[in-house]
């Protein structure tokens, strides 16, 4: 995936947020943080929502255990909800807590659409 | 003020709160968001502070309203603290609400060191 279809992806979920009485924004790339920062963080005075953002091509994605660890890491510390959210192409944007993830037989973390259309939120869920 | 100098006075402040147990991160520029973004949003699980980061050469420097209007904004909207965090060159940090900013006799945001020093909060009891 290229780095401006995720760039595209990441403002299109954040004005839905916008849309949704939500103020957030995505995270600069920073230098002086010793955890990596989530993609978007968004907010409505009551929740605090860290996001890592993945755009797919197909229909599932493997990633990064150490990544994600990474986000349930930050977003401890600073008191938002972890969220993975995968937007699929012609579909759109599924979304998912990390400890929920599938895990394959050989131990890896998968995002697959199948996995979750069942164990997944829509945006409207997510946000309810 | 250079743009490097604000993004290095950014840094600096940032790393003070990732050593006292904040999460944080200097806010990416968007085009996706309604309000622009303060600098630094960091928080720790019980406070959330939003914080637009000036760097002052001199004792005193006159703020944009508009810009002071837009961080308290934000920071109603994402559920922040609203602060602005005012480096002075070899003497420090000082931070103050935006409504307890000075104003000038004609009505333009002022802020000075001898105002701060007075009415301002250092960084350790910004975090107490």
């Amino acid at each position: 995936m290229s780095k401006s279809k995720g760039s595209r992806a990441e403002r299109e979920l954040l004005a839905m947020f916008w849309q949704n009485s939500y103020a957030g924004f995505r995270v600069a790339g920073s230098g002086s943080t010793p955890l990596p920062s989530p993609d978007l963080l968004v907010g409505n005075g009551k929740r605090y929502l860290a996001i890592e953002c993945k755009s797919l091509k197909n229909k599932a994605k493997y990633l990064e255990e150490e990544q994600i660890n990474e986000l349930i890491e930050f977003a401890n510390k600073f008191g938002a909800e972890p969220w993975i959210g995968l937007r699929f192409n012609n579909i759109g944007w599924y979304f998912i807590k990390p400890d929920k993830l599938e895990k394959t037989k050989n131990g890896s973390l998968i995002a697959s659409l199948e996995f979750l259309k069942k164990e997944g939120l829509k945006f409207q869920d997510l946000i309810k």
